[in-house]
């Protein structure tokens, strides 16, 4: 390793915090200043930096600027309900998708790996994917927009898979992901498979891409990219881009979620009453005593409620955000009073978004069957 | 390496000879007495001792005893016509094919691996299948008990792969080829997709399987029966059973076959005129002078005209093959009136053969495109 020992995880051991070095070490430019400027549309993620970097996002400026075809790519393994880590996956998918009428969405379900990994079959695969769909046709992706494929059914990945794996060497992935069993390997070139997808000829050939992901990502990313330059001759890839979002904690200040901590994870498909007392539970930035939190004040950078559910999901307004901020930093509203507050915003989104994805069944169904309705 | 050294190589840099250290080393049972008595049928590759050893025949004479169902399982790389090489596992192929009805053969056609190691096109390789699928139509190859397909096509060999690439370890891939580039690994455990194909649902569920192969490619048959065990739980699999056969010198006299030197490859295709000239040039076992060779006799045994082209190809009559051996072993036959009479027989079963495979291109045609005609 020459690269001071920081080997990015995508399969979930590390966890990234210090954004700045890992964008000198591995060359992820922040998202900033004029590139922000040029986006026709300020998404909260981009205005509150939870996406902080990017790779080449001026190739899709570029693109929408002018008018040109692009693609949007992006994947899950099918093994649960959607919650909010998916959920700023999915609003950073359909975010990309509005900013031109000339995007195309690409939506990979890593079924395979899902039954390799987790031993899901693929028909359990198929209404995971389902279910899913539905959340993300409620967070509002347009299915006329948008290739949705499974793994098992698009050979046309496997084959790159197959062609990678005669070029790459053990130093290369090690180089990247570490020492890792054979299997993540090739699940590495699948991955880099899927990126590339939309280049290949039957999607129409080689065109801009961007993968939004988060920081954990970085090495399928650049694996890919490095597949591309070298198969450029073959296939005419171009890199494809990537933006990256902060990684975020779950419910009760853990680092990395774990379906083992369940009051960690807020579904998409959740009761209320399951959802309210996990919000009512989340780790705040709270002080020992409210006598304390009334003459310190509260940590508003430190706590899940203001920083993951406020900031990163469900507050759009950044005046409003930024005025909850004061009031629980100057000690004038301690944490009861704010989450019933939050609770009350959270509640009402989470109401919304389980009438309309109830409504998307048959939509879901006609994608995943039909793959395309455009 | 606790094999003391001896990995046998499937991709082609090593060449085994001693057989019997390699049955000792890796546990291939001679095919010998009584399991011969037991086939219905005693192939000249047989009785020859062609076909010196094998795993697990008897679960394949006792499903040919009892009436039951098997697989019999080949496949090529199709990177060029048929020659001796390829004629030898077609000629096995069709023959554990006949020993009875209810033997189902398995035909892969390995377009992808020509692709990402030749960069051989898809659509080359299914023009190269085609012409190999009618020189195995023309030697006896019954349509209607065969499922022909592509890697390119089918899917379910490639989810395999997949899966099997979660179990298997580098050490175990190590122990088995020894150090090899990372696709090479994943070449391998697509071939035991192939293998354990036929025991999928989607043919049928768990059968007993042969595969008749060259001793170079018992490494394969060792991983896959390594699997086999490892996923019997899941799939109910068989571990394969094999047989083997003899590694053959190119009609040069070298050990290993290859284009580079084409005056070794007899072609299947070929002009009776350059095929003449071929078998004319063939490295034998003569002496240095016509004078010397009258004196002590031929070297039947060194005989590329004698061990590759009549004892292994052209001559079935075991009475007859036993003459011609003595006739130059005595020293009354010199090489030139043998080659002569062995173009006797080679031109006219080329003839015969390249008569009946321009017939065939109809069938292989429906073959390659509907996978089965049964």
């Amino acid at each position: 390793m020459d690269r001071e020992g920081i080997v990015l995880d995508p399969w979930g051991t590390s966890h990234v915090k210090d954004y700045r070095r890992l964008m000198e070490q591995f060359g992820i430019e922040p998202l900033e200043g004029e590139l922000i400027e040029r986006l026709p549309y300020k998404h909260r993620l981009v205005r509150r930096r939870i996406i902080f970097g990017h790779r080449d996002l001026e190739m899709i400026l570029r693109a929408i600027e002018e008018g040109e075809e692009y693609a949007v790519m992006t994947g899950i393994k099918p093994s649960g309900e959607f919650h909010l880590g998916t959920k700023l996956t999915s609003e950073e998918f359909i975010y990309f998708l509005s900013l031109s009428p000339k995007a195309r969405g690409f939506f990979a379900i890593a079924d395979l790996e899902a039954y390799a990994d987790n031993k899901i079959p693929l028909e359990e695969s198929y209404r995971i994917a389902l279910s899913n769909l539905m959340d993300m046709l409620a967070l509002g992706l347009d299915p006329r927009r948008v290739y949705v494929y499974r793994q098992s059914q698009e050979m046309p990945v496997m084959q790159l898979a197959f062609i990678f794996s005669r070029s790459v060497t053990y130093n290369t992935l090690e180089a990247i992901y570490g020492p890792r069993p054979f299997g993540l390997y090739l699940s590495a070139l699948v991955q880099a498979g899927d990126i590339l997808n939309p280049q290949l000829p039957h999607h129409g050939g080689p065109k801009p891409t961007v993968v939004p992901v988060g920081a954990d990502q970085d090495p399928h990313i650049r694996l890919t990219r490095d597949l591309a330059r070298k198969y450029r001759g073959e296939f005419g890839f171009v890199p494809p881009a990537a933006t990256y979002h902060k990684l975020l904690r779950d419910l009760t200040g853990q680092e990395k979620m774990s379906k083992r901590n369940p009051m960690g994870i807020l579904y998409l498909t959740e009761s209320l009453e399951s959802a309210r007392r996990k919000v009512m539970n989340a780790f705040t930035g709270g002080r020992a005593t409210a006598e304390e939190q009334r003459r310190l004040g509260g940590e508003p950078e430190k706590c899940v409620i203001f920083v993951e559910l406020l900031s990163t999901h469900f507050l759009e307004d950044d005046k409003q955000l930024e005025e909850w901020y004061w009031e629980c930093k100057s000690g004038r509203m301690l944490c009861g009073e704010c989450k019933a507050r939050a609770w009350e915003l959270i509640g009402a989104w989470l109401k919304r978004h389980q009438e309309r994805r109830a409504k998307m069944r048959d939509l879901a169904e006609r994608l995943l069957e039909e793959k395309t309705l455009s």
